[in-house]
Protein backbone atom coordinates (compact mmCIF):
# COMPACT_ATOMS: atom_id res chain seq x y z
CA UNK A 1 0.00 0.00 0.00
CA UNK A 2 1.44 3.56 -0.93
CA UNK A 3 -0.37 7.04 -0.31
CA UNK A 4 2.19 8.93 -2.63
CA UNK A 5 0.22 10.01 -5.89
CA UNK A 6 1.16 9.04 -8.99
CA UNK A 7 2.44 11.24 -11.86
CA UNK A 8 1.07 11.84 -15.15
CA UNK A 9 2.85 14.31 -18.11
CA UNK A 10 2.14 14.96 -21.54
CA UNK A 11 3.70 17.38 -24.17
CA UNK A 12 0.19 19.93 -23.48
CA UNK A 13 -3.11 18.54 -22.57
CA UNK A 14 -4.06 15.23 -24.52
CA UNK A 15 -2.43 13.05 -22.03
CA UNK A 16 -5.58 13.87 -19.93
CA UNK A 17 -7.46 11.65 -21.84
CA UNK A 18 -5.64 8.86 -20.13
CA UNK A 19 -6.23 10.28 -17.05
CA UNK A 20 -9.37 10.15 -17.48
CA UNK A 21 -9.74 6.41 -17.68
CA UNK A 22 -7.26 6.27 -14.44
CA UNK A 23 -9.89 8.52 -12.68
CA UNK A 24 -12.53 6.03 -13.50
CA UNK A 25 -9.95 2.53 -13.49
CA UNK A 26 -8.28 4.21 -10.40
CA UNK A 27 -10.67 6.33 -8.96
CA UNK A 28 -8.58 5.70 -5.08
CA UNK A 29 -5.28 7.02 -6.41
CA UNK A 30 -4.19 10.86 -6.03
CA UNK A 31 -2.69 12.37 -9.41
CA UNK A 32 -0.46 15.29 -10.06
CA UNK A 33 -0.56 16.05 -13.87
CA UNK A 34 2.01 18.16 -16.05
CA UNK A 35 1.57 19.54 -19.27
CA UNK A 36 4.46 21.15 -21.05
CA UNK A 37 2.10 23.55 -22.87
CA UNK A 38 4.66 25.95 -23.47
CA UNK A 39 6.61 23.41 -25.84
CA UNK A 40 3.59 21.28 -27.39
CA UNK A 41 3.62 20.02 -29.71
CA UNK A 42 6.32 18.06 -29.57
CA UNK A 43 5.64 15.73 -32.35
CA UNK A 44 7.74 17.26 -35.09
CA UNK A 45 10.88 17.53 -32.96
CA UNK A 46 14.28 15.74 -32.45
CA UNK A 47 15.10 13.14 -30.54
CA UNK A 48 17.65 15.12 -28.72
CA UNK A 49 15.04 17.78 -28.35
CA UNK A 50 12.49 15.67 -26.87
CA UNK A 51 14.67 13.72 -24.72
CA UNK A 52 16.14 17.14 -23.18
CA UNK A 53 12.03 18.54 -22.92
CA UNK A 54 11.17 14.55 -21.29
CA UNK A 55 14.07 14.90 -18.51
CA UNK A 56 12.72 17.85 -17.42
CA UNK A 57 9.09 17.06 -17.05
CA UNK A 58 10.27 14.19 -15.17
CA UNK A 59 12.46 16.36 -13.04
CA UNK A 60 9.02 18.48 -12.07
CA UNK A 61 6.92 15.87 -11.46
CA UNK A 62 9.48 14.02 -9.12
CA UNK A 63 10.08 17.06 -7.07
CA UNK A 64 6.51 16.19 -5.94
CA UNK A 65 6.84 12.68 -4.29
CA UNK A 66 5.17 10.39 -6.63
CA UNK A 67 5.52 6.38 -6.46
CA UNK A 68 5.28 5.46 -9.85
CA UNK A 69 4.51 8.40 -13.31
CA UNK A 70 2.73 7.22 -16.53
CA UNK A 71 4.14 9.32 -19.64
CA UNK A 72 0.96 10.00 -21.27
CA UNK A 73 2.88 11.34 -24.27
CA UNK A 74 3.06 8.73 -27.58
CA UNK A 75 6.18 11.04 -28.95
CA UNK A 76 8.23 11.03 -25.62
CA UNK A 77 7.57 6.86 -25.06
CA UNK A 78 8.53 6.56 -28.51
CA UNK A 79 11.86 8.18 -28.61
CA UNK A 80 13.14 8.55 -24.56
CA UNK A 81 11.19 5.70 -22.31
CA UNK A 82 14.61 3.46 -22.45
CA UNK A 83 16.70 6.64 -21.35
CA UNK A 84 14.28 7.49 -18.75
CA UNK A 85 13.92 4.73 -17.23
CA UNK A 86 17.64 3.96 -16.79
CA UNK A 87 18.26 6.86 -15.26
CA UNK A 88 15.07 7.08 -12.73
CA UNK A 89 14.59 4.59 -9.48
CA UNK A 90 11.12 4.63 -10.17
CA UNK A 91 8.72 2.34 -12.23
CA UNK A 92 7.71 4.81 -15.47
CA UNK A 93 5.24 3.24 -17.77
CA UNK A 94 4.81 4.39 -21.51
CA UNK A 95 2.35 4.08 -23.88
CA UNK A 96 4.05 1.90 -25.97
CA UNK A 97 4.08 -1.41 -25.03
CA UNK A 98 1.03 -2.19 -23.58
CA UNK A 99 -0.71 -1.04 -26.71
CA UNK A 100 1.14 -3.02 -28.70
CA UNK A 101 0.54 -5.72 -26.27
CA UNK A 102 -3.50 -5.32 -27.05
CA UNK A 103 -3.16 -5.04 -30.64
CA UNK A 104 -1.11 -8.39 -30.93
CA UNK A 105 -3.61 -9.84 -29.41
CA UNK A 106 -6.72 -8.40 -30.91
CA UNK A 107 -5.29 -8.85 -34.86
CA UNK A 108 -6.73 -11.86 -36.95
CA UNK A 109 -4.42 -10.99 -40.22
CA UNK A 110 -1.57 -9.84 -38.84
CA UNK A 111 -1.78 -6.38 -39.69
CA UNK A 112 -1.61 -3.32 -38.29
CA UNK A 113 -2.33 -0.05 -38.51
CA UNK A 114 -0.33 2.64 -36.98
CA UNK A 115 -1.79 6.51 -36.54
CA UNK A 116 0.47 8.90 -34.66
CA UNK A 117 2.62 11.98 -35.33
CA UNK A 118 5.30 12.25 -37.08
CA UNK A 119 8.72 11.86 -34.51
CA UNK A 120 6.30 9.00 -33.17
CA UNK A 121 6.50 7.01 -36.53
CA UNK A 122 9.81 8.22 -37.53
CA UNK A 123 11.03 6.23 -33.93
CA UNK A 124 9.90 3.01 -35.51
CA UNK A 125 9.57 2.23 -31.67
CA UNK A 126 5.64 0.79 -32.23
CA UNK A 127 7.07 -1.24 -35.17
CA UNK A 128 9.96 -2.91 -32.99
CA UNK A 129 7.51 -3.31 -29.83
CA UNK A 130 5.47 -5.15 -32.03
CA UNK A 131 8.06 -7.70 -34.09
CA UNK A 132 9.34 -8.25 -30.28
CA UNK A 133 5.95 -9.69 -29.85
CA UNK A 134 5.32 -10.81 -33.09
CA UNK A 135 8.14 -10.83 -35.86
CA UNK A 136 4.98 -12.17 -38.71
CA UNK A 137 3.28 -8.46 -37.76
CA UNK A 138 3.16 -5.92 -40.64
CA UNK A 139 3.04 -2.50 -39.59
CA UNK A 140 1.70 0.00 -41.43
CA UNK A 141 2.11 3.44 -40.96
CA UNK A 142 0.72 6.79 -41.47
CA UNK A 143 1.67 9.97 -39.35
CA UNK A 144 -1.05 12.25 -38.82
CA UNK A 145 0.16 16.14 -38.16
CA UNK A 146 -2.76 17.58 -38.47
CA UNK A 147 -5.09 15.89 -35.92
CA UNK A 148 -3.46 17.55 -32.76
CA UNK A 149 -3.77 21.14 -34.03
CA UNK A 150 -7.55 20.31 -35.61
CA UNK A 151 -8.52 18.51 -32.13
CA UNK A 152 -7.04 21.51 -30.52
CA UNK A 153 -9.23 23.78 -32.02
CA UNK A 154 -12.70 21.76 -31.41
CA UNK A 155 -12.06 20.17 -35.05
CA UNK A 156 -12.99 16.35 -33.94
CA UNK A 157 -16.80 15.84 -34.72
CA UNK A 158 -18.25 13.53 -37.18
CA UNK A 159 -19.75 16.06 -39.65
CA UNK A 160 -17.17 18.25 -39.83
CA UNK A 161 -16.04 18.27 -43.47
CA UNK A 162 -12.74 19.69 -42.47
CA UNK A 163 -11.57 16.81 -40.05
CA UNK A 164 -13.45 14.36 -41.97
CA UNK A 165 -11.62 14.93 -45.06
CA UNK A 166 -8.54 14.71 -43.51
CA UNK A 167 -8.58 12.02 -41.60
CA UNK A 168 -10.23 10.01 -44.72
CA UNK A 169 -6.86 11.33 -46.66
CA UNK A 170 -4.84 9.60 -43.47
CA UNK A 171 -6.69 6.41 -43.14
CA UNK A 172 -7.51 5.57 -46.57
CA UNK A 173 -4.20 4.19 -47.80
CA UNK A 174 -4.04 2.12 -44.32
CA UNK A 175 -7.19 -0.04 -45.10
CA UNK A 176 -6.62 -0.35 -48.59
CA UNK A 177 -3.66 -2.43 -47.08
CA UNK A 178 -6.13 -4.19 -45.72
CA UNK A 179 -5.45 -3.87 -41.98
CA UNK A 180 -7.73 -5.36 -39.14
CA UNK A 181 -6.45 -3.72 -36.47
CA UNK A 182 -5.58 0.44 -36.23
CA UNK A 183 -3.47 1.72 -33.53
CA UNK A 184 -4.22 5.49 -31.92
CA UNK A 185 -0.75 6.14 -30.80
CA UNK A 186 -1.42 9.49 -29.69
CA UNK A 187 -3.13 10.32 -26.85
CA UNK A 188 -5.01 13.42 -28.59
CA UNK A 189 -6.53 10.62 -30.58
CA UNK A 190 -9.56 9.23 -28.60
CA UNK A 191 -11.43 12.13 -29.18
CA UNK A 192 -11.36 11.23 -32.62
CA UNK A 193 -12.21 7.69 -31.88
CA UNK A 194 -16.18 7.54 -33.30
CA UNK A 195 -15.12 9.84 -36.15
CA UNK A 196 -12.13 7.25 -36.86
CA UNK A 197 -14.55 4.09 -36.70
CA UNK A 198 -16.71 5.67 -38.73
CA UNK A 199 -14.28 5.40 -41.49
CA UNK A 200 -12.85 2.35 -40.93
CA UNK A 201 -16.05 -0.10 -40.35
CA UNK A 202 -16.57 -2.71 -37.72
CA UNK A 203 -13.95 -4.55 -39.94
CA UNK A 204 -10.69 -2.71 -38.14
CA UNK A 205 -10.57 -2.87 -34.72
CA UNK A 206 -9.04 0.51 -32.58
CA UNK A 207 -6.55 0.39 -29.81
CA UNK A 208 -6.43 3.66 -27.94
CA UNK A 209 -2.97 4.40 -26.40
CA UNK A 210 -4.54 6.29 -23.85
CA UNK A 211 -6.47 3.21 -22.61
CA UNK A 212 -4.11 0.69 -22.89
CA UNK A 213 -1.19 2.62 -21.11
CA UNK A 214 -3.69 3.67 -18.24
CA UNK A 215 -4.83 -0.42 -17.87
CA UNK A 216 -0.91 -1.31 -18.15
CA UNK A 217 -0.44 1.31 -15.17
CA UNK A 218 -3.01 -0.25 -13.13
CA UNK A 219 -1.02 -3.41 -13.59
CA UNK A 220 1.67 -2.24 -12.28
CA UNK A 221 0.55 -0.59 -9.19
CA UNK A 222 -1.07 -3.52 -8.36
CA UNK A 223 2.08 -6.22 -8.87
CA UNK A 224 4.36 -3.92 -7.45
CA UNK A 225 2.06 -3.43 -3.89
CA UNK A 226 1.95 0.50 -4.67
CA UNK A 227 -1.83 1.06 -4.65
CA UNK A 228 -3.51 3.04 -2.11
CA UNK A 229 -6.35 2.12 -0.01
CA UNK A 230 -9.43 1.21 -1.19
CA UNK A 231 -12.69 3.34 -0.74
CA UNK A 232 -10.56 6.77 -0.79
CA UNK A 233 -11.31 9.34 -3.45
CA UNK A 234 -8.04 10.39 -4.44
CA UNK A 235 -7.67 13.78 -5.22
CA UNK A 236 -6.24 15.28 -8.87
CA UNK A 237 -3.54 18.53 -9.49
CA UNK A 238 -2.66 20.19 -12.23
CA UNK A 239 0.63 22.25 -14.03
CA UNK A 240 1.28 23.77 -17.15
CA UNK A 241 4.14 25.39 -18.41
CA UNK A 242 2.41 28.35 -20.12
CA UNK A 243 -0.85 30.19 -19.55
CA UNK A 244 -3.40 28.53 -17.60
CA UNK A 245 -5.88 30.92 -18.65
CA UNK A 246 -7.53 28.39 -21.21
CA UNK A 247 -6.49 24.83 -19.03
CA UNK A 248 -10.31 24.73 -17.51
CA UNK A 249 -12.00 24.52 -20.95
CA UNK A 250 -9.32 22.50 -22.88
CA UNK A 251 -9.10 20.17 -20.04
CA UNK A 252 -12.91 19.96 -19.63
CA UNK A 253 -13.05 18.52 -23.17
CA UNK A 254 -9.96 15.39 -22.74
CA UNK A 255 -11.64 14.70 -19.74
CA UNK A 256 -14.87 14.94 -20.66
CA UNK A 257 -15.45 15.76 -17.58
CA UNK A 258 -16.33 19.77 -16.29
CA UNK A 259 -13.31 20.34 -14.38
CA UNK A 260 -13.22 22.59 -11.57
CA UNK A 261 -9.92 22.81 -11.09
CA UNK A 262 -7.26 25.32 -11.82
CA UNK A 263 -3.61 25.03 -12.69
CA UNK A 264 -0.31 25.91 -11.45
CA UNK A 265 1.83 27.76 -13.44
CA UNK A 266 5.55 25.74 -13.70
CA UNK A 267 8.55 27.43 -15.22
CA UNK A 268 10.02 24.23 -17.06
CA UNK A 269 13.47 25.51 -18.21
CA UNK A 270 13.75 25.94 -14.77
CA UNK A 271 13.96 21.66 -14.23
CA UNK B 1 27.28 52.27 -46.37
CA UNK B 2 27.66 49.42 -43.89
CA UNK B 3 28.62 45.93 -45.25
CA UNK B 4 27.43 43.78 -42.18
CA UNK B 5 24.64 41.55 -42.54
CA UNK B 6 20.99 42.48 -41.61
CA UNK B 7 19.14 39.52 -39.01
CA UNK B 8 15.94 38.25 -38.98
CA UNK B 9 14.18 36.10 -36.95
CA UNK B 10 10.86 34.47 -36.87
CA UNK B 11 9.00 31.27 -34.56
CA UNK B 12 9.88 29.17 -37.18
CA UNK B 13 10.26 29.12 -41.14
CA UNK B 14 7.34 31.50 -41.57
CA UNK B 15 9.63 34.72 -41.89
CA UNK B 16 11.39 33.41 -44.92
CA UNK B 17 8.56 35.48 -47.27
CA UNK B 18 9.94 38.42 -45.54
CA UNK B 19 13.31 37.25 -46.61
CA UNK B 20 12.12 36.40 -50.02
CA UNK B 21 10.80 39.79 -50.24
CA UNK B 22 14.11 41.16 -48.67
CA UNK B 23 16.34 39.34 -51.36
CA UNK B 24 14.16 41.03 -54.31
CA UNK B 25 14.16 44.66 -52.95
CA UNK B 26 17.84 44.45 -51.43
CA UNK B 27 19.92 41.85 -53.20
CA UNK B 28 23.04 43.28 -52.01
CA UNK B 29 22.64 43.34 -48.65
CA UNK B 30 24.02 39.97 -46.49
CA UNK B 31 21.74 37.97 -43.97
CA UNK B 32 21.39 35.81 -41.51
CA UNK B 33 18.06 34.21 -41.00
CA UNK B 34 16.95 32.70 -37.18
CA UNK B 35 13.79 30.57 -37.01
CA UNK B 36 13.35 28.82 -33.84
CA UNK B 37 11.69 25.55 -35.44
CA UNK B 38 12.14 24.22 -31.60
CA UNK B 39 9.27 25.84 -29.88
CA UNK B 40 7.57 26.87 -32.61
CA UNK B 41 4.75 27.44 -32.91
CA UNK B 42 4.17 31.24 -30.81
CA UNK B 43 1.33 32.20 -31.75
CA UNK B 44 -1.09 30.30 -28.20
CA UNK B 45 1.50 31.12 -26.06
CA UNK B 46 1.58 33.69 -23.07
CA UNK B 47 2.80 37.25 -22.90
CA UNK B 48 5.74 36.34 -20.53
CA UNK B 49 7.00 33.08 -22.18
CA UNK B 50 7.25 34.83 -25.83
CA UNK B 51 8.95 37.84 -24.20
CA UNK B 52 11.84 35.42 -23.03
CA UNK B 53 11.86 33.36 -26.04
CA UNK B 54 12.04 36.99 -28.42
CA UNK B 55 15.07 37.81 -25.58
CA UNK B 56 16.81 34.48 -26.77
CA UNK B 57 16.69 34.82 -30.83
CA UNK B 58 17.64 38.40 -30.70
CA UNK B 59 20.78 37.27 -28.20
CA UNK B 60 21.53 34.74 -30.50
CA UNK B 61 21.34 37.33 -33.48
CA UNK B 62 23.60 39.85 -31.75
CA UNK B 63 26.44 37.02 -31.65
CA UNK B 64 26.37 37.27 -35.33
CA UNK B 65 27.71 41.37 -36.04
CA UNK B 66 24.69 42.82 -37.53
CA UNK B 67 23.47 46.11 -38.02
CA UNK B 68 19.80 46.11 -37.94
CA UNK B 69 17.38 43.24 -37.65
CA UNK B 70 13.75 42.44 -38.53
CA UNK B 71 11.28 40.81 -36.40
CA UNK B 72 9.46 38.98 -38.91
CA UNK B 73 6.93 37.20 -36.55
CA UNK B 74 3.75 38.89 -36.04
CA UNK B 75 3.41 37.14 -32.16
CA UNK B 76 6.76 38.71 -31.52
CA UNK B 77 6.09 41.92 -33.10
CA UNK B 78 2.79 42.26 -31.54
CA UNK B 79 3.69 41.64 -27.57
CA UNK B 80 7.97 42.19 -27.67
CA UNK B 81 9.02 44.76 -29.61
CA UNK B 82 8.98 47.54 -27.35
CA UNK B 83 10.62 45.62 -24.87
CA UNK B 84 13.54 44.29 -27.38
CA UNK B 85 13.88 48.06 -28.68
CA UNK B 86 14.34 49.33 -25.46
CA UNK B 87 16.99 47.09 -24.22
CA UNK B 88 19.06 46.76 -27.39
CA UNK B 89 21.02 49.64 -29.36
CA UNK B 90 20.40 48.62 -32.72
CA UNK B 91 17.32 49.45 -34.92
CA UNK B 92 15.18 46.95 -34.99
CA UNK B 93 11.31 46.78 -37.36
CA UNK B 94 8.70 44.66 -36.67
CA UNK B 95 5.66 43.95 -38.42
CA UNK B 96 3.00 45.53 -37.14
CA UNK B 97 3.81 49.69 -37.85
CA UNK B 98 4.18 48.96 -41.47
CA UNK B 99 1.79 46.98 -41.84
CA UNK B 100 -0.85 49.26 -40.43
CA UNK B 101 0.25 52.42 -41.54
CA UNK B 102 -0.58 50.59 -45.24
CA UNK B 103 -3.93 49.43 -43.92
CA UNK B 104 -4.53 52.90 -43.35
CA UNK B 105 -3.88 54.44 -46.51
CA UNK B 106 -5.43 52.13 -48.21
CA UNK B 107 -8.89 51.74 -46.73
CA UNK B 108 -11.48 53.94 -47.82
CA UNK B 109 -14.48 52.87 -45.62
CA UNK B 110 -12.42 52.61 -43.00
CA UNK B 111 -13.42 49.04 -42.14
CA UNK B 112 -10.19 46.60 -41.79
CA UNK B 113 -10.29 43.65 -41.15
CA UNK B 114 -7.19 41.81 -39.12
CA UNK B 115 -6.28 37.80 -39.55
CA UNK B 116 -3.51 36.69 -37.32
CA UNK B 117 -2.07 34.37 -34.52
CA UNK B 118 -4.13 34.35 -31.10
CA UNK B 119 -1.29 35.84 -29.27
CA UNK B 120 -1.56 38.47 -32.18
CA UNK B 121 -5.01 39.48 -32.00
CA UNK B 122 -5.15 39.12 -27.89
CA UNK B 123 -2.12 41.43 -27.77
CA UNK B 124 -4.48 44.42 -29.19
CA UNK B 125 -1.25 45.88 -30.94
CA UNK B 126 -2.77 46.11 -34.85
CA UNK B 127 -5.70 47.81 -33.55
CA UNK B 128 -3.99 49.94 -31.01
CA UNK B 129 -1.23 51.00 -34.04
CA UNK B 130 -4.37 51.76 -36.44
CA UNK B 131 -6.10 53.94 -33.77
CA UNK B 132 -2.50 56.10 -33.41
CA UNK B 133 -2.84 56.44 -36.99
CA UNK B 134 -6.63 57.16 -37.32
CA UNK B 135 -9.04 57.22 -34.55
CA UNK B 136 -11.69 56.71 -36.71
CA UNK B 137 -10.67 53.37 -38.20
CA UNK B 138 -13.07 50.46 -37.37
CA UNK B 139 -10.55 47.50 -36.62
CA UNK B 140 -12.54 43.56 -37.00
CA UNK B 141 -9.91 40.99 -36.11
CA UNK B 142 -10.28 37.20 -36.07
CA UNK B 143 -7.58 34.71 -34.99
CA UNK B 144 -6.79 31.83 -37.40
CA UNK B 145 -5.10 29.34 -35.10
CA UNK B 146 -5.56 26.29 -37.93
CA UNK B 147 -3.49 28.68 -40.95
CA UNK B 148 -0.07 27.84 -39.32
CA UNK B 149 -0.88 24.18 -39.10
CA UNK B 150 -2.34 24.06 -42.66
CA UNK B 151 0.20 25.80 -44.46
CA UNK B 152 3.25 23.98 -42.89
CA UNK B 153 1.46 20.77 -43.75
CA UNK B 154 1.47 21.71 -47.73
CA UNK B 155 -2.40 22.41 -47.41
CA UNK B 156 -2.30 26.40 -48.51
CA UNK B 157 -3.28 25.92 -52.57
CA UNK B 158 -6.90 26.63 -53.82
CA UNK B 159 -9.00 23.86 -54.63
CA UNK B 160 -8.04 21.78 -51.37
CA UNK B 161 -11.35 21.56 -49.83
CA UNK B 162 -10.10 21.43 -46.00
CA UNK B 163 -7.70 24.96 -46.29
CA UNK B 164 -10.78 26.17 -48.21
CA UNK B 165 -13.29 25.33 -45.79
CA UNK B 166 -11.64 26.55 -42.80
CA UNK B 167 -10.18 29.79 -44.56
CA UNK B 168 -14.40 30.83 -45.01
CA UNK B 169 -15.21 30.44 -41.75
CA UNK B 170 -12.47 32.41 -40.76
CA UNK B 171 -13.26 35.09 -43.35
CA UNK B 172 -16.52 34.87 -43.64
CA UNK B 173 -17.62 37.02 -40.43
CA UNK B 174 -14.94 39.80 -41.61
CA UNK B 175 -16.54 40.00 -44.74
CA UNK B 176 -20.11 40.31 -43.51
CA UNK B 177 -19.13 43.18 -41.60
CA UNK B 178 -17.61 45.07 -44.86
CA UNK B 179 -14.14 45.33 -44.61
CA UNK B 180 -12.34 46.98 -47.12
CA UNK B 181 -8.90 45.81 -46.36
CA UNK B 182 -7.20 43.23 -44.82
CA UNK B 183 -4.42 43.02 -43.28
CA UNK B 184 -2.93 39.50 -43.35
CA UNK B 185 -0.71 39.82 -39.69
CA UNK B 186 1.01 36.22 -39.86
CA UNK B 187 4.18 35.78 -41.93
CA UNK B 188 2.69 31.98 -42.86
CA UNK B 189 -0.33 34.08 -44.53
CA UNK B 190 1.43 35.44 -48.04
CA UNK B 191 1.13 31.47 -48.92
CA UNK B 192 -2.75 32.10 -48.54
CA UNK B 193 -2.91 35.59 -50.36
CA UNK B 194 -4.52 33.63 -53.91
CA UNK B 195 -6.81 31.66 -51.93
CA UNK B 196 -7.98 34.30 -49.01
CA UNK B 197 -8.00 36.96 -52.26
CA UNK B 198 -10.91 34.66 -54.20
CA UNK B 199 -12.69 34.32 -51.10
CA UNK B 200 -12.48 37.80 -49.88
CA UNK B 201 -12.94 39.28 -54.30
CA UNK B 202 -12.00 42.21 -55.86
CA UNK B 203 -13.93 44.61 -53.05
CA UNK B 204 -11.42 43.73 -50.30
CA UNK B 205 -7.21 44.73 -50.46
CA UNK B 206 -4.89 42.73 -48.68
CA UNK B 207 -2.17 44.01 -46.95
CA UNK B 208 0.96 41.90 -46.35
CA UNK B 209 2.72 41.99 -43.17
CA UNK B 210 5.78 40.02 -44.90
CA UNK B 211 6.32 42.68 -47.34
CA UNK B 212 4.87 45.63 -45.62
CA UNK B 213 7.92 44.68 -42.94
CA UNK B 214 10.44 44.22 -46.07
CA UNK B 215 9.71 47.78 -47.25
CA UNK B 216 9.70 49.31 -44.06
CA UNK B 217 13.31 47.89 -43.29
CA UNK B 218 14.06 49.10 -46.47
CA UNK B 219 13.55 52.48 -45.90
CA UNK B 220 15.03 52.16 -42.26
CA UNK B 221 18.54 51.36 -44.03
CA UNK B 222 18.24 54.01 -46.29
CA UNK B 223 17.70 56.74 -43.98
CA UNK B 224 20.33 55.67 -41.21
CA UNK B 225 23.20 55.34 -43.86
CA UNK B 226 23.45 51.60 -43.58
CA UNK B 227 22.91 50.24 -46.99
CA UNK B 228 25.65 47.82 -48.22
CA UNK B 229 27.06 49.63 -51.45
CA UNK B 230 25.44 48.47 -54.85
CA UNK B 231 26.72 45.79 -57.28
CA UNK B 232 27.68 43.20 -54.87
CA UNK B 233 25.41 39.79 -54.44
CA UNK B 234 24.79 39.29 -50.38
CA UNK B 235 24.67 35.98 -48.84
CA UNK B 236 22.34 34.36 -46.86
CA UNK B 237 22.85 31.78 -43.90
CA UNK B 238 20.24 30.09 -42.41
CA UNK B 239 19.90 29.03 -38.62
CA UNK B 240 16.87 27.20 -36.53
CA UNK B 241 16.82 25.82 -33.44
CA UNK B 242 15.58 22.18 -33.85
CA UNK B 243 16.23 19.60 -36.65
CA UNK B 244 17.65 20.95 -39.96
CA UNK B 245 16.85 17.81 -41.82
CA UNK B 246 13.23 19.20 -43.62
CA UNK B 247 14.89 23.01 -43.81
CA UNK B 248 15.56 22.62 -47.70
CA UNK B 249 12.30 21.59 -48.40
CA UNK B 250 10.22 23.36 -46.14
CA UNK B 251 12.39 26.66 -46.81
CA UNK B 252 12.17 26.16 -50.39
CA UNK B 253 7.87 26.71 -50.14
CA UNK B 254 8.27 29.96 -47.95
CA UNK B 255 10.83 31.36 -49.76
CA UNK B 256 9.61 30.24 -53.63
CA UNK B 257 12.71 29.56 -55.23
CA UNK B 258 15.05 26.54 -55.33
CA UNK B 259 17.34 26.67 -51.88
CA UNK B 260 20.81 25.23 -52.15
CA UNK B 261 21.77 26.57 -48.52
CA UNK B 262 21.69 24.27 -45.27
CA UNK B 263 20.90 25.56 -41.58
CA UNK B 264 23.39 25.66 -39.01
CA UNK B 265 21.68 24.24 -35.39
CA UNK B 266 21.57 26.55 -32.60
CA UNK B 267 21.06 25.79 -29.43
CA UNK B 268 18.79 28.50 -28.30
CA UNK B 269 18.16 27.92 -24.43
CA UNK B 270 21.68 28.22 -24.27
CA UNK B 271 20.76 32.22 -24.74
Amino acid sequence: MDMRPIGVFDSGLGGLTAVQVLRRILPEESLVYFGDTARVPYGGRSRETLLKYARQDLAFLRSQDLKAVLIACGTVSTTSLGALQAENDLPIVGVVEPTCQRAAEVTRNRRVGLIATLASVRSGAYEAALHRLDPAVEVLCKPCPLFVPLVENGRFRRGDVVIETVAREYLTPLLAQGIDTLILGCTHYPLLEELIADICGPGVTLVSASEESAFAFKRLLNAQGLRAPEGRQGDASFFVSDQAEDFKRIASIFLQEDLQHVAGRVDIDGY
